[in-house]
């Protein structure tokens, strides 16, 4: 398997040359994380039936010693069923449950809204050859003229940001998402994020944002997977008078369930307010 | 340790007997799940820094052949290193990390638009004893009287059961969020779940909610745990005109990224759709 630890991956790319789909970046990092050197075809979103032979319409592809296996999860399962004594990226069944779940918080919560906030600009840079197609495909997806659904998004991009308090939750208390190490909980996440950095052309997150240490940290991997020139600058989002804050200070809302209670001492303060004692 | 495999369990319940605590119920799945027989000490929110000695102000708590343990993660943390060769309650750093994720979400979604919704109905079903405790408290946490904040709820019940897709989500290919078998995963949100039967006057899900059949059987577990006769029915839920549908048919709206790719018999009628060739 796996001739000179090399595997074919076609690339899904913008006219920068930074990957775009989300799902293509997940499985980039996966790649990597088993400990392969990639052999990249690159290409955007036209003709890849064509490029692919006739495999695929969508990406991401790999090719494994001759061996075609398509789909981000179909990839990943065959990366750890195939290679079991290289670090797993799906380290327990309970995992791959949960970041399904994850994945679609996410994406219902935040690349969902994101696509509608940066649909033209997504569109501006992608390869000249894709322009018609992404124009059209992406019109019929969301309904509507990609400027007039991109237009207002000063409006949305805080509220996006307010609602990931779940992600920065479960980052307090760990550096990955994975524990101690990433795993593709990790990456499915962060090909979204990379995704987000591929179109964004104005930022959709605070420069203070708790979730910049993870997202950084994660663009380090794998010799600066996440670095590639072509991405936008992620951070500087300012919220006007009047919208939300784009994260919670101490603690967030939800710190009540994520408090420890260690005893009296700990929970006195809350006590007293509650029971309105001064 | 745990003498005649027993371990002292501080109840928090309702004037039916019920469990009432999300934290509370989730930790007696924990204890079961470690295969643990409970010593139960009842009661309600009313005299519990009494009844533990001055231990804790806060339940859960357990004592553990003399040794108290207090704080829902800090009591399975405990059961996790102290019976390492017992069934895993997190069988990886990465499960940890990835429920309080979906926990912040689940609590986020569901579990505070829910409170807003049977506050009154709390109150109405606590002990005697617990009645002005529960009205102040919450009536300070929720800013408003018990009565008006439930007010208008046939209104929202529809919608915060349509926000549940990422759970249905992640159980459409998985009997449990733990795999093949449940762990604290399950238990987490189960908890919440049971929390909300124990209060709810009105149904808050739908009579076909995909939820239904893994709520079932996670009530089913350890002799039918999760079946106290003081519950209240959790579906029967009837949308009116113009609600959004309380769950979503047919794979639901995130299907794309759910999808799996087998190549081009897979895509095309997506395909045909998106470029708009008929």
């Amino acid at each position: 398997m796996a001739k000179d630890n090399t595997i074919t991956f076609y690339d899904l790319a913008l006219a920068t040359g930074a990957t775009i789909s989300p799902f293509v970046w997940a499985t980039k990092y996966a790649l990597k994380h088993k400990g392969f050197e990639l052999d990249v075809v690159p290409g955007g979103f036209t003709g890849i039936l064509e490029r692919t032979g006739g495999q695929t319409e969508r990406l991401p592809a790999i090719v494994d010693d001759g061996k075609w296996v398509l789909d981000s999860w179909g990839i990943v399962e065959y990366l750890d069923q195939t290679y079991p004594d290289r670090p797993a990226l799906i380290p327990h069944e309970s995992v791959a449950t949960l970041t399904r779940a994850l994945d679609a918080w996410f994406w219902r919560a935040a690349v969902g809204p994101w696509m509608r906030s940066y649909c033209a600009d997504y569109r501006d840079q992608c390869l000249e050859c894709d322009k018609d197609y992404v124009t059209t495909s992406r019109e019929i997806m969301l309904g509507m003229k990609l400027e007039d659904m991109q237009a207002g998004r000063e409006e949305r991009l805080p509220k996006i940001s307010a609602e990931l308090e779940p992600l920065r939750m479960a980052l307090r208390d760990s550096p990955w998402l994975g524990g101690a190490a990433p795993n593709y909980a990790d990456y499915r996440v962060l090909g979204s994020v990379l995704w987000l950095a591929s179109v964004a052309r104005t930022p959709p997150l605070s420069a203070e944002d708790p979730l910049r240490d993870w997202i950084e940290r994660g663009r380090d991997l794998f010799d600066g997977l996440g670095r590639h020139p072509g991405l936008n600058t992620l951070y500087g989002l300012e919220p006007r008078d009047g919208d939300p804050e784009p994260f919670m200070k101490v603690g967030g809302a939800a710190g009540g369930i994520f408090k420890r209670n260690t005893g009296p001492a700990s929970t006195q303060a809350e006590t007293r307010k509650i029971t309105a004692k001064a």
